[in-house]
């Protein structure tokens, strides 16, 4: 923990109680006025502060990036706008976007090469960009990803034919709209944790997604958990999350 | 239709206009006061009415048993409580009661041969309940009925192990609560009518059933209908109306 | 069932183990990337995969019909908007389009004659374009169908005027909107199975459909079973296999 | 409006204004300390303070009775108890106590002839104690009442049994639970106001109710209106405002 | 009852049975196929059958206008867009279209003088247009109506103000949006039956009225009863059936 | 209390009764027929009446200015669209806009200095619009504020960087969507009253600001007061309370 | 800010770097291995941590007590049971318990003399026990309570007469169940923040407060702000607050 | 995948067609008609099937108990009741209870030594239960767990003291209550994988527990996952799904 560093610092003399109040301030946020960008998280979390787009004008989410990319971290902007990437395009050139996924991608560097496995697998094809916005996620944040797409309960035999594929996963995304029964079934065949995903893929009762994530959450198969609907972003966090403590496991 | 024979007897001088109108009241109710026992609902329905037994008195079930025995039908009563039952028994000691699914049967004669098939499918050892209900109340209606329990989504071979016995069913009534997952997965596998029943099995966002009736109304897998959550009885009688036009048609 | 026909073909050394496996899922599948076409659904459920446009692009939806037409099977796509109609309508000039219900089919062969009857009753005329999706479904499935449209409970002698008529029906679905109560009134003057589908036609405290929904699970007439909302399609799915099922029956 | 007769007093010099504000406090209000009983009430809205039981010692409802008794007010008493009502009749023998309604009814003098019609309609029997509450209530305002129960959509003949009768009422108030859509039946065949009562019969989805009360509130016939579920004594009392408005109309 | 008159009519031979069966039908109903205009309502509940414009053509309503105008009725269409006037304009120019309450009206005859009083009330300026379509559709129903608009609780001095004029009205139409107290301070002041309307005015909890809509049902002032959110119109028929049960009465 | 005075004129003979009751009402509002403005607000409440703009036609809140400004009370009109914003500019040039916010407001004298410290606080950059409106009101209120803004949990470090300074507050206005858990962690670090704000920030579950209202109304930390979802205009307003009964105490 | 002080010892050498981490720690925590109590909680907030009792064994609060005591803390327990209070009384025989309230307090010293002024209002009878928990907090938090019971709505006078009295406060807590208007009806009436608190008071739409705290979050009056249903504890800790801000305003 | 074992074994002709199809359902299942016994789950899922005791009799608790213990597998039932315990100690005396967490366990052989490190965090002392579900259930499945319990947000500084110790996790599970704040805060601190379990601890808007649920599936840390309310039985096995694949990693 900082703290015990910043006292052992004070301790010995090398910096002083108010430097130390102030170096602890200074190091850790930047203050844009209407943002405060946290710097010192790639540090806690193992990954950079990311962009959430929705409701920040396109001026802030370029200063945002801009901060993020002096203190030499990756950017990630989520749920982006094509009108919102036309502005940081303009502004920030060696991003990238993934329109489907709404996903803004900027690295600093070369990518790690990827390690594990990751599946995302999803029901149907309408579940793809949110499933796509997982995949692209994980993969950003270092993961191998597979993927397994349109492989709903109506027709079991689409996800019976690739189990072998799925079992090598150290850990599944599965994506699914209406009934969101997916999770269920691939969690009865498989042995790694599974993060299940409801999208608002339906219409009438599935009450944007209500139903495919209470489906989830009442799952009667063990090692399933499951985050926001439509949130491909936090699924694809988790899965990296939890790949990246198998392979640093010793 | 009714109307048109009264009219035909009243042209012919067979009845009165008065006499018409008394007749068709008498013939069709029979007023205790707190109930009108419906008793032309056999001609109409096909089934003679079903006292639904939750907020009456064991009394007033016991008089409307009466009625209908006496008018010489067939009497189930839903939903009865042991209590109910006590009195009822003490009333009509030729009445049967099947307290898992909360039961009164009293048949006025010998049923008639079961003719085609039923089946009665459940995910779980606690669906048991509601699945007899719907068991019960078909073959009360004259259908025979097979039952397949316990064969959820967790442990899927346990349904493919009977998919062929699946098939055999010109009607599938599917009970599971929790994330309600099994009518899809069964609608993926035959080609005859699926109707679900949402249980309250669960707990937290289970939402005391309406978890898994959401997952069945969203159901990806056309031709699954649905029924109240809990409600054995109804899924048993539209079973049994499906297996009987199949019956009846030419 | 298919596993044992495999079985018994590699036990005779027809085939051999691994050859099994690929032609299970050959068959079974055709894998386009962003969906994999479940060609065996009609030898499974009777009737081939249906698409549903919502959150696809018409260009997927070109190709998922596209490969269905090549094996064979005719084609329908539900809840498709204008402008994929469009795109449809140059690949595929032969389909034809249904807009009011939304509905595009392409037929791979002349019909069967129709069979059955299958009676499509409606509330009210704001109903009529899920009643129509209802009925063109059923048709496209097989099934003579009657429409009854506009009856509704606030002028009943509109429905009891064609009592004798709904009574010839094997099956019948009832579509309302607002207190959804007409599946309960005809329900009370039928004895065949009744489909209810709740729509969205309402305001305020219809909730976009809810309240008919609600009533229509919570009726005291047995016998009716539900859909989801603004759901014609899979009503006239499940009627059609209850029409089915009573022609097949010996 | 009181404020004048005050005002025209204290110009005239017949009271002083500290006296008019005392006087004021005093004639409406007759103050327990945790109960301030509204004696003013019978003046403004032409009947006394109900008690609402609920939350209430019995000690309070005693000494909120004797407050009106001794005010010369007519008493009731909703939602009490069994042990409510043992504590109400030791301290008040004259008060009488309708069990399944709830109501504690206890006259100061004579009740008046009663006047107009209420029609109280019901759907079922287990209906009954929420119809009875409504009838008693209009009854003790000054109504005469009409029941009729257990009329419900399932048997609609019963209902048109009786038109001629229901036409008969200046108002009705219709009470059902279930799927709540006895109203909406009714109010196509009259042309006189008609108050619903949603009831709690029901489970599942019936969501105590709630069901039930949006069936009524989406009704597609106009000139009905919606107490809360199981308020038959709110019904009660506005069916008797309406009765008694026409009974005054010149 | 119209049975019985038929009854008499086919008793002395003046109609035979085929006949008055027929008669019934044509009678009661106009069948457009799209919709079956319900020209007896009139006679069973005193005012004709209104139009609800969404999700009707404008083609659709212009028809069922033509429908009612032949049958020398009264027409109103409810909730009708400015381009569904546009049209109703160009085939009926006597038609008068009121657009803030979207109400269109047109009279084949000259109305009533109009008796009674209603009040129509109404918390805030937002709210208004509910409370037009309230008042012009009383007045359409042959009522004096005296409106109060932007009285709410947050200045109750404004209401206080008014309390003589309204205590004139046989019957109150109070809509309220946000919070919907307004009905229960009025009601806590008046003797007549209030007709609560809660409006959509609000944002965030107030759910689109229904925050507003559970105010007025759990009132704790009886005597008041409500419709659906933003319901003018059935406000409106409800006042003015209850003041024409007034002014009707002997 | 008003009435005292009225009274004590009217006994000194300086007021006829009649008088008395006519000017209370002249005092209190300025009738325009679409709105009663409540020019006796200040008096009352401290604060002149707000305009809430939706729902409002632009000449409306024009003309309720106008009244106000004629009155010689400040103004404040919330939620004022773009296209209200330019008719109001036209008519009064000396109001100013707030975009972000959607706030005017115009002063009739130059603002009292401000007094106090009001401490506003928000979790992300897309909560800010609601922030603004909760500081711009408190400021128009007579309060100086503290802007706090992106401070929320996921990098407390932030926060707990600015401990000392939100302790100077007498009151805090904590503004968070999504989970809505900065209110608590604020609660436990500082000992004044806190007004917590849910924002509609946020997807899926967050239910449109549903999910950070539970949030904050479920707080294990006493103390934390709610408003409605993104109501920075409530806020401002009670925090001024707070803070003018904080320096108005002797 | 605790931080600086500690880094000051440790830059002075009054405190090794090691020590100040372990200072800290036992000096904000006694850890009772099934409870970590917040001994710092005085400092941070003003007041010492209350048990909430549901869920804890007797045991446990008995020890939470101890601990609270030994640290020469004052306690309180809120909704304590009557079991859970007789194990209490056992152990700590100086405390006391308020069993409308469900509260147990004990203080360690006499308590300062009360400050300012807090009302407490309630609308009916049965809103008491809440309303006696906020007074009985706020005095134990050293305010003044001035309780104003049984002034509901439907009797407007009743509120009316004590205007003068309400206005004296710094602060008020208005306490209401069923629709919750009260808030609003107080709030247009004073100058003073109003803290709101929804009570479970009221049955069927109801929806145990739900009903009444929508209401109060709707209040077309700013100013009010809102706590839990039945939260008499947090609204009481509030309003104490407001009262102690105001009191210590220089 | 077994299947290809299987179709080697047909092919080498050491099994013919027929009994592959027995073979492989028997080895999968145990029929005990009430209960299919999943046997083949520790295969396929890497743990043996866990008994959901809720709505299942003793009897048959204990007779899928003795099914499991007979094919040498370990033993879970979750959510057991006293007297469910009591009847199985009687048949199974070698099992062990834990009432607070109502967790039987059975375990076949000598555990495994745990590995890896999970950490359960619980915000307060009344959610022990569930993290103790959640504890046993993850030592269970063979992980190594530490227990950080009554750290909640109200007071931070608990939490922060053992920072170290949490980072030591390869994985964590965080129970709330209440408003479900935890997790976030730990989610910002940490960089690992964290599970999130929502206790239905609180009350009024609580919702039983939907208040925490949602908080978590809205927070803004990414890298959190949700499992359903009071649900530390699934929280657990998911944790040493994770905390497995991590020791696994190569």
């Amino acid at each position: 923990m900082q703290l015990r560093e910043i006292l052992r610092k004070v301790e010995s003399g090398e910096l002083s109680a108010e430097a130390a109040l102030t170096r602890l301030g200074d190091m850790a946020e930047r203050n844009l006025g209407f943002a405060r960008v946290d710097l010192d998280r790639v540090r806690r979390r193992g990954m950079p502060e990311v962009i959430y787009s929705p409701g920040k004008t396109s001026a802030q989410i370029v200063k945002i990036m801009t901060a993020l990319i002096e203190a030499g971290q990756d950017v990630m902007a989520t749920r982006a706008s094509p009108e919102q990437w036309e502005a940081i395009r303009s502004a920030h050139p060696a991003a990238e976007y993934h329109p489907e996924a709404r996903l803004v991608i900027m690295r600093h560097a070369a990518p790690r090469a990827p390690s594990g496995r990751v599946a995302i697998v999803c029901a149907g094809t309408s579940d793809i960009p949110v499933a796509e916005e997982a995949a692209l996620t994980a993969e950003c944040a270092g993961a191998a990803v597979d993927r397994f797409f349109d492989v709903g309960v109506a027709g079991l035999h689409r996800l019976l034919n690739h189990l072998e594929a799925l079992r090598r996963a150290r850990v599944l995304v599965v994506v699914a709209g209406m009934e969101g029964a997916l999770p269920s079934v691939v969690g009865g065949l498989v042995d790694k944790p599974i993060i299940a995903v409801p999208t608002s893929v339906g219409y009438g009762t599935g009450l944007h997604g209500i139903s495919a994530l209470l489906s989830m959450l009442n799952t009667c198969v063990p090692g399933i958990t499951v985050v926001n609907i439509d949130n491909g972003f936090g699924a694809g966090i988790a899965a990296a999350m939890v790949n990246n403590a198998a392979g640093a496991a010793p």
